[in-house]
């Protein structure tokens, strides 16, 4: 027992790399012991030495740390990449090419053909390549999908996800504020501004639960905020396989509103809907029993769902929580691998990099629509 | 003192009259005097006696009605007319030819050709035409429409109106579901289905309270239930005027949802939230100020809001209510008209005939899209 | 057919008048054609001219109503009596010894006494007494009555009544606000300032719902409110009949509530939570069943919240239409009492003269216990 | 760097353990080192090593571990004690005595005289005592206090506190579900069933935001649960020194309820409200500025509650959150302890020996008073 990795990026000020420590020692899934923390080598060591790293896994740069890691007998278990994501190619194909599981913060890479590149690395060499969906992580997202497999809410027709903050309303990536700076600069996110930050998180969260393919999507991308290249709103539809329709609204421009991703999935025989605003219910309506409060933690949830949870109902769960579901499912994939034992519930909810694929396909076609005034691509 | 209406439509069983003759008894606005109620003589009389009506006034046909009430001293000050939207053009162009003020149902007929003519004979012959579209009706809807027009949103950006209903998941129409019936038959509904019914709803909300006008929309229409004709499903992206951005989603089959209607405008210096879920309350959010609870009833609103309420803050006011307002801004009208009264902001807020227009354009404008494949137009 | 009524008290610039008068104009239950609607004749008159009442039936003073409406052959169906608490005895008991049926504005009265005399009065000459005991006409209250009484929740354990506002913060009673003035004023009031305004109500509430018997209560009385006489807050713990317990607590002072009425009623099988926030919902939870959610309009509702309610679920209704309820339940009475017709839900639901006295009662103990640092009364 | 902690208590399906354990865990606050995890050497030996203990710091009884943990060199910063209620005293009296700051669950003891013994020896040999109030460790809660504390809210007059929960409507007790069996059990419990579970909760949340003493409380307990010895219920008022009062109710047997803990607290100039639905906002009311929503993770907010957070705004945390930041102050009290650094906000905010004591004067008053018929004490 006791699994090790190494982080990529996440050092000192920054965000979500500070995130995904916290959602690993939660459950205890795996210990730090390396890590190569920042593209400057100084804020690298000094990162490191805050969080307590030995001095010889305290590397300068990632390209050190694939260098030497490998070469160790107690080599970690998985590399954790959260560097931005013009990056994720480059040291993701390294990190597969040395041997290392991966574990990439999302967006996978920036173009689909890079994301289908590591896709096919990871597993031609068997590796784990992890996306950090962090909203497919919660447990009432992870009954509705059940709902869905299940039939319980027969054939789906209508999908409505929405997902919209109000952080970048004013243009604050001009003063300098670190996470919005890169995220709006084309160099580092991509091609999507709020369609790579919280569009595909929209997207993934609407194939997760109903497993939809999409089929064609048309849309519509704006750059509110002055002097913007990148997209700060995203409208689009998408027509799934099978004739199930979608609606994707996504902002950041909407002052007032933090975070706020809700989900509706309606089939021929009931409904599912979810608001991030209270993660631990989930409402459940069927043509026959009305609509019913499901919560978190209570009796009668699916496997998937209560091997997601770890207190009791009413004791909220949140956003780290979710976060480190997914990681408890890396930790049963490593483990799978390491030691043949069976991958659970939380290992096979682990999305994967046809999840991250699909995340880019998404992010080109959008714009492909967007610039052809909303064609259907 | 003392207005008197006529009602044309709205006979037993029908269930929007009697939401017309509620919402005008509410306040003391009118009095029913006369009717036409139906399209079958027999049951238009047999309704008339039901409602207490003098026999003298209880007509057979809206024809019968048109040719004899104007003769009357004690004439009507104005006509309700709550028949299925095919019928509206040819009785409301009758009732304005023999001078009468009328108040429409929406959709204001099933053409924007009709509507054009409609629009063109109220105003020269200076009466009232009014379209009941309720939700704008709501005081909290007529202070966000306030805090638009006074600027204190800034430049509006993004519109969002979500419409959502279950009661159509099934195809009920085939069981002779009344309600259901008319509004899926191209015949009686016109050419929108879930479109005409609840989507112009959202278009007059979004344009109500942001006054923007749209410059384009983009659509995607779909009839889910079994055997359908017209949409029971529409997603429609806007473009206004000045660069603002919308985005409508209307379904009536979402098994689960009852008549969710919800609003969100966002400007470049706050916005506004508002749910038909809670309609007495706002959540008013500014860069400068965060985001506080604003609620009916209370001081410091607007006079439209203020003047739209009846009773204090936490004593819910509902649809009636909303429905009631409208009504009284008709009353102020015909008031104006027969008396030189000055018009208040319940009269000024009343839906005239340009909302109807600009309904039936949506309409036309919202298919024409979607059969070309979500092309903008 | 066609009921009348006529009103003393209400008079312009009264709050709870005019909320009857559309409550009873709504549904066109009854026309007000009498009225004696101040205390003071000039304002009573003016009053009246305001409303349309004919001048013969515009009385100066409620002994000048009781006086000559009852020689009339059109004389009133009913009275309904809105004056301040501490003169309504005095009147309704002229009501009644004049043959008229009456609607008095809860509470009944100023003393048990008084309200037992009414309560004996009206049963002896078999006269319609009813209290306005507004709260009991939501559809989903009496819903929640339906499901205790069918057994459904099982054996009643425990209830929980808040109703707490915030108008009363300040000593606004001094500035001579009007609805202030009188309601924190003994002689007016009488001996309950937020007991007998709202405490009553929580206390029918509770009892509507439950039909349990209140055998002892224990009661702590406050007034925060600087030079107030008259308590501004209650908190009272019952022990009902069968050994179910409950607690109460009342307030006028708390700062940034308007009028939040809740109600949790739980058994040893299951649950009810209601509140006036969103009053077309009801939580119902079972041990075998979970928790659902049961809105007003939809199907599968008990005949006597099916009666109750106007509009589809979704269309919300509130607080004129559970008021109006209230009224069209005295139609059913009245009716019954003139031709002889089947009394319906609406009318077995209408709060009786025992409600009153039940009222008075529990004002008087709380107010013994209070004195008495808690007694058990 | 790097604190070492012991646990006694908290072995195989225990529930409180491992929320202890995750909430450390979560910031990397401490290492779990050391244990004696269970009564039974057996299950005390197999839970340790589930845990991945040293061998030589698996204990089969806390008595080994006091005896030998204090010899080593490397032993623990602070031991965490998990037991039943029962065991608190003596166990937590022998660490104290062996030097060892102890965090233990609340309640602290089954009696005031324990109680104040242990706080005594506490404060005597300068270690930390600290007790898991987790409600206080929620940053909105830690915002509520400082808007008391700060005088925003003026004078307060009224707290209400409800602690309402549904797990214990059954007798599950005598089907030997572990948890309900030794809560209703006196010898392992404490003299308070619900009480002394719950109850506390509530009184520390309500003190904790106030910084009100109570002066004297009045109290209903009842036992509603066939067959059983100790409350499920509890009604209690509450006379705060200088005037306030606050009314707490408390119960186990609410079906349908999960864990819901809301509070309001009302001043003479403004209140706040705050339940445990959604612990990340928090309604300010004002006289003069309404109604604001405050939520974690925004700009703005008090240096108690910035401290207490660690992902924006819209992201939620939970009751592990929570409960880490108790342990996030404990680390600040053991590392001002040892190293002379400087106690932060979060070490301040940490319940010590003072409530844990008031916690049992309060379970043994409300006892009292209830046995007393709802005396005053």
């Amino acid at each position: 027992m006791g699994l090790t990795y190494a982080m990529i990026g996440g050092g000192i000020g920054a965000f979500i790399g500070e995130v995904h420590r916290k959602a690993i020692a939660l459950d205890n899934t795996a210990s730090l012991v390396a890590g190569a923390l920042s593209s400057t080598p100084e804020k690298s060591i000094e990162s490191a030495k805050q969080l307590g790293l030995p001095e010889d896994r305290s590397y300068g740069s990632w390209q050190e740390l694939v260098e030497h890691e490998p070469k160790r007998k107690d080599t970690v278990d998985f590399v954790v990449i959260v560097t931005p994501n013009g990056t994720h190619f480059e040291i993701a194909e390294a990190c597969l090419n040395a041997g290392f599981n991966v574990v990439i913060d999302k967006p996978m890479t920036t173009t689909t053909e890079e994301a289908r590149e590591l896709a096919h690395l990871a597993n031609e060499k068997g590796l784990v390549c992890a996306l950090t969906y962090t909203y497919s992580g919660y447990p009432m997202i992870r009954e509705a999908a059940e709902l869905v497999r299940s039939g319980t809410l027969g054939k789906i027709r209508r999908v409505e996800v929405n997902y919209i903050q109000g952080w970048l309303a004013e243009s604050i990536e001009k003063t300098g504020q670190k996470q919005a700076s890169w995220r709006m600069d084309p160099k580092q996110a991509g091609a999507g501004g709020a369609l790579g930050d919280i569009g595909t998180h929209a997207e993934h969260l609407a194939s997760f639960v109903t497993g939809l393919e999409i089929e064609a999507l048309s849309a519509e991308l704006t750059s509110f905020g002055e002097g913007r290249v990148l997209d700060d709103d995203a409208m689009i539809r998408i027509r799934y396989a099978g004739g199930a329709k979608g609606s994707i609204s996504v902002s950041q421009v909407c002052i007032g509103e933090e975070n706020s991703i809700s989900l509706g999935v309606f089939g021929d025989k009931g409904s599912v809907r979810w608001s991030h605003d209270n993660p631990n219910d989930l409402r459940v309506s069927t043509l026959e029993g009305g609509t019913r409060l499901v919560t978190r933690g209570q009796g009668g949830l699916s496997e998937r769902a209560a091997a997601a949870t770890r207190t009791p109902p009413g004791h909220p769960e949140g956003y780290l929580e979710a976060f480190a579901n997914i990681y408890r499912g890396v930790a049963e994939l490593v483990n799978a691998q390491k030691s043949g034992s069976v991958v659970g519930p939380l290992g096979q909810d682990v999305p994967g990099p046809a999840a991250g694929v699909d995340g880019m396909r998404f992010i080109e076609r959008v714009i492909e629509s967007s610039v052809s005034d909303g064609k259907w691509v």
